[in-house]
């Protein structure tokens, strides 16, 4: 099972899993033009920073092939990269994808499909290496004994081509046994922690239990906790990281809690533009994710809701940033 | 309709409004045993400390009714007392409830009826008497503009006989034109917020929207809420509250963000044999709650989680405690 991946087959593919069917079933997407990459990018088939990264080049790459056979027109083709760039608007990862191919265009899709593979193979590579640095600094930190890990939202290989950047650093510290268990955020409303979290823990043999979000402070108050790793989707220069909705309340916890706290992401998701994170544009969503679930209503009908997708913890709660080059000390007033 | 009352007819019934169906439809359910009282409250068909101080006491009265007509023995007659006294451990208000009319036994049913009756009164009048209180602290504190309200689980009058606690502070400060809008959190995993708390509201016409549960921290870090007020199941002396899952933290991150936060709830919920809240025993539930929702699946089979129904908010959290006697600053060292 790969994340995303490319097909040459008829003309050129893309092939995602569908994360939404997660964990009843494992269902395989076959895309084949831009409309529907960005359909599966905005239903969540396909999300995670680092993989929507991924999603951003090869959709240039598509949009290529599909231009060149069928002779778009420049204005055609740049409105296409460009719908694709802003399908979601706090990943700075997806418009980094896109921008890092940008500049091959001129040469053909040929050279743009190259670039986009070798990121691809790149962001696995990168998964690797912060897991082994996150993993050390843990090591160090919370030295000689089994460790109690506290995670939120889907950080594992399907939020990336491969391995996980935040579940890839618990994946590493599983390898070297030393993981006890994984405590996963349900992560509501779309629930990617009991979906998909559990579902690659489950997968991976590590012991794991699921909480409702609003119980990670009690866990974190009662001692069951050794550290939080969560991933990120945008982070700033001074440290502030945009992260999926409930992350801010676990990193209020668990520094009211003395439980250190790491933001795990790659490269590709600093976007060093920003001072801080005040200017992080937050996603928000459809009423119905909260109202509804499984087609059941949840709610009196009519009920209006607050959904932001993501929140912005400050850099204060954050005890590093780990990325596959280094780690940032950014409560102590590092920067990025 | 009522909450929990009582019905003369054929030989004595509780009444019940069974909220597990709420909001898809109102269910009466007639009670006319103690396993079908213990059974209720134990899959939260009743719920809400004050509700279940009621119930406590009505189901005293019921066993009674049953043992005079049926002559139980008195081993029988208090072994059904005893199992209807622990069939939730961590509110106060059950044992309570069936505490207050235990010296009446000898009486008889008559006398053990009519002060369960006065109960119910007295906890209708103590939560009117509590909003009023309510609302003239948060008036004073914040004057002068449209209140913008955080609330956590149902404490309405699903939650009590009547008008309710801290949703009954709520409602008076809407009486007086104060409200602009409430944010209920939905309360994972049973979702006591959206199905319940946002019935109520809807039914009053009091504005409101429904976040998850993880917005919470989001909402109040963005300046979005003026004040915090929950209930709690029990409440000790140094003013540390257990209360549902999820408001310890919304508690440390309004305290994060400045915004003051209170507990509101009858004296009935004080439990003073209790220095602090470190001895509050939680309840744990099952994990289907969180692994299922409607029937569906939401994680992988066989998945374990942690689910404890409520947490402890420590009292350096709370901004006071309001009962339907006076306000208590627990934050500021004040004890109850």
């Amino acid at each position: 099972m790969r994340t995303i991946s490319w097909s040459d087959s008829e003309g050129g593919r893309i092939i995602l899993f569908d994360q939404t069917r997660l964990p009843l079933e494992m269902v395989e997407i076959n895309v084949s033009t831009h409309d529907q990459l960005i359909d599966a990018i905005k239903r969540l088939a396909i999300r995670g920073a680092p993989a929507l990264g991924v999603a951003g080049a090869l959709g240039v790459a598509l949009i290529m092939r599909n231009s060149e056979r069928a002779g778009w027109s420049v204005v055609d083709r740049d409105q296409a990269i460009a719908e694709l760039r802003s399908a979601r608007p706090t990943a700075v990862n997806l418009a980094w994808g896109v921008d890092q191919v940008r500049p091959l265009i001129a040469s053909g899709s040929g050279a743009v499909l190259e670039r986009a593979l070798e990121i691809a193979s790149a962001d696995a590579a990168a998964n690797r290496a912060m897991g082994a640095l996150g993993a050390d600094a843990i090591e160090l930190l919370i030295p000689g004994k089994q460790l109690r890990l506290l995670t939120h939202c889907n950080t594992g290989a399907l939020a990336t081509t491969d391995w996980g950047t935040a579940l890839g650093v618990i994946r590493e510290l599983h390898d070297r046994g030393r993981v006890e268990e994984v405590f996963a955020d349900e992560t509501r409303p779309l629930l990617q922690g009991s979906r998909l979290t559990a579902w690659e823990l489950s997968q991976l043999k590590i012991p794991y239990r699921i909480l409702p979000d609003g119980a990670a402070a009690s866990a974190l108050f009662a001692g069951l906790i050794d550290a939080v790793l969560i991933g990120a989707d945008r982070i700033a220069r001074n440290g502030d990281s945009a992260n999926k909705i409930g992350s801010l309340a676990v990193a209020v916890a668990a520094h009211a809690a003395n439980v250190p706290f790491f933001v795990v992401a790659p490269e590709s998701t600093v976007d060093r533009s920003l001072a801080d994170g005040s200017q992080i544009e937050i996603e928000f969503r459809s009423d119905s994710e909260v109202t509804h679930f499984a087609g059941v209503a949840t709610a009196p009908l009519g009920s209006r809701t607050y959904n932001p997708a993501f929140d912005v913890t400050p850099a204060r709660y954050i005890t590093a940033v780990i990325t596959e080059q280094r780690l940032y000390r950014v409560s102590e007033g590092e920067t990025l």
